[in-house]
């Protein structure tokens, strides 16, 4: 199994990932997409008059405030533009495709978060009523159902909360736990970057290799430190959980998940 | 076999509709629910400022004008904020609904029609470009797998065209050919009426009864002739393609589904 979690920045050419996870799909490679949705959810909401919100929080990580309005719009962009629009693609390349988000099924369950801690003005704060929360589960037995019958799932956030409603979660985590659950071989990520860059934006920077045995020598441990921090933990985190690697690759290029799989990118192994 | 379409109309209220469908499908009735989404297609699309525009075709029907951009709108209203409320509506009420779209495992496939015929300043014209169309076939292989499962399907336009498209299709008519396909017991449409009025919007004219082989009688002629004749004709053929009764009813009420199959509403058989 590949798990692809598609990105959701601006330049990911979703036209080459279709094609790409199309031909590998037709070669006999099992796989399993998963999407965002960030950039076009901001422009949507930029346009309906609720511009996005984001809380960082005391660890450094940056989130979106998802009130039930902000929640509307997400479920908008994500489960139905990119994902339909996803799943359109790869059913003109002559695969069947079939999107879920996670409370379809309850294919991802997780913990609402309720009360968020965030930091304004040098001081913790905690914002109330969140949607937001943490992927925990999945229903392998519905992706094994489709799978079986030849179904290529096309996975997109929101969760579904033990209470039963759809919270915001982390696109990267869901496909973490996937690969995890699954054992996958290789877990891609692609962006808008050519992969994990030491000095962002700068490309040539672009880090080839993180052992995870690693991880805590110096020269890798300010990768781990930084804004890459969420990411190469998780990386690490889903290579010792059994995923066979983790690649951060190109997403605008023509081949994305092939050329990751040959070795381009980050590989975290 | 019950198939339930809920209109998309203003004034229905999805919360009852979702509370008796989830009782109903404890009991052990099989169920698949269609819903709409055009009011709120129309709230978005001014938003954005892509306000909706539609096309009086020569036989008098009215459809949307769509765009790729409306095609855009229409998925986020439709396949995400819509399918996915209901979905979780029904996880709160401990069912394990699953929500689809016809683009999904090509549940519903159908015929794009690039030329559209309509009537402008009392002349036909034609639009080119349209992705609009008419669905003809249903994966019940998909369904049959999930029910057996024991999820519900919730199931949105749009279908997919036989080219690979998503196409702008009428919901009313998939739940029909979703209750031709399944031979169901009873085909129940819920709008924010209580069900076809012979003096729109009268609803002290409320028809009770439509026999099929009596649709040709004066008496019951005027109806499928006027501004009903979609829906009226839609249901006979539905009757006469083996599918047990068509109920119109009010889907503004508590427990829409159980007083529609208890005999309100206009019984079509």
């Amino acid at each position: 199994m590949i798990v692809v979690k598609v990105g959701g920045a601006e330049g990911i050419d979703y036209g080459a990932v279709a094609r790409d996870a199309a031909q590998l799909w037709k070669e006999g490679v099992r796989l399993l997409l998963v999407h965002g949705g960030s950039a076009m959810t901001n422009q949507v909401a930029e346009a309906l008059g609720h511009p996005p919100r984001f809380l960082t929080h005391p660890g450094g990580q940056v989130s979106r405030l998802t009130d039930p309005k902000t929640l509307d719009i997400f479920l908008m962009v994500y489960c139905g533009l990119v994902n339909k629009r996803l799943v359109e693609r790869l059913q003109q390349e002559g695969v069947n495709a079939i999107g879920l988000s996670g409370v379809d099924g309850r294919l991802l369950e997780g913990r609402r978060k309720t009360a968020v801690k965030y930091v304004e003005d040098g001081k913790v704060k905690i914002h109330r009523g969140d949607y937001t929360g943490t992927v925990e589960r999945v229903n392998r037995e519905l992706l094994d159902l489709l799978l079986e019958k030849g179904y290529l799932p096309v996975i997109t956030p929101p969760a579904l909360s033990y209470e039963g409603e759809a919270i915001n979660t982390d696109g990267d985590a869901v496909a973490a736990l996937l690969a995890v659950s699954y054992g996958a071989e290789a877990l891609v990520y692609l962006s808008n970057v050519p992969g994990l860059l030491a000095r962002y934006p700068d490309e040539a920077s672009l880090v080839r290799e993180i052992p995870v045995d690693r991880v805590e020598d110096p020269e890798y441990l300010a990768l781990a430190q930084g804004r890459m921090k969420r990411k190469v933990m998780g990386a690490v985190e889903a290579v010792r959980g059994g995923v066979g690697r983790v690649i951060f690759a190109d997403g605008r290029v023509e081949a994305p998940i092939r050329r990751a799989l040959a070795g381009e990118g980050t590989v975290v192994r």
